[in-house]
């Protein structure tokens, strides 16, 4: 759950994130998005990765990212829990669901 | 916003807010939370003073920290709502409830 929140303190990340949240994106989708180089995208995703907070596929000669936003969800949810009532309703109804999954 | 992210980036200073979320507290009494020296906990506390995360007030010799829940809240409503539509109508409320204040 660290380093989710280490992943979402870099602006980029965020934008990154905020785009995937359209939809499945390649690197060079991402990258057009940007005034930034691709290879600085590809760390910016690699760091995304390891947090837990997209999913790799490769399809043929293409490597396409999404979201995993559940993953980004609950560590927020968890997070702002203490702060607020809302957030704490939500958390407890979404550990329930993957309960019963 | 973006300094927000950062501030909550430290495992520490997110745990400083859980403590926070509990009612105001002094230095001292964070501190004796942690094993982390005094002044690491105050230089901790200005990070997420300037990231507009907690309020201090000066009351006799003592200063005590409270937690902008708002500021808080706000930041990741915000971020989360492209992701999540339980956080985008929570962001919407929030919005019309500081429009009406």
């Amino acid at each position: 759950m660290s380093s989710a929140f280490k992943a979402i303190a870099a602006e980029p990340r965020r934008r990154i994130l905020n785009h995937l949240a359209g939809g499945p994106m390649t690197v060079g989708e991402i990258a057009a998005k940007f005034e930034i180089a691709t290879p600085s995208i590809s760390k910016h995703l690699s760091v995304l990765k390891e947090a837990g907070l997209v999913h790799e596929q490769k399809r043929g000669q293409f490597v396409i990212y999404s979201i995993a936003a559940d993953n980004l969800t609950n560590a927020l949810y968890g997070f702002l829990s203490p702060f607020c009532p809302q957030a704490r309703k939500i958390a407890v109804q979404r550990k329930r669901t993957r309960k019963g999954k």
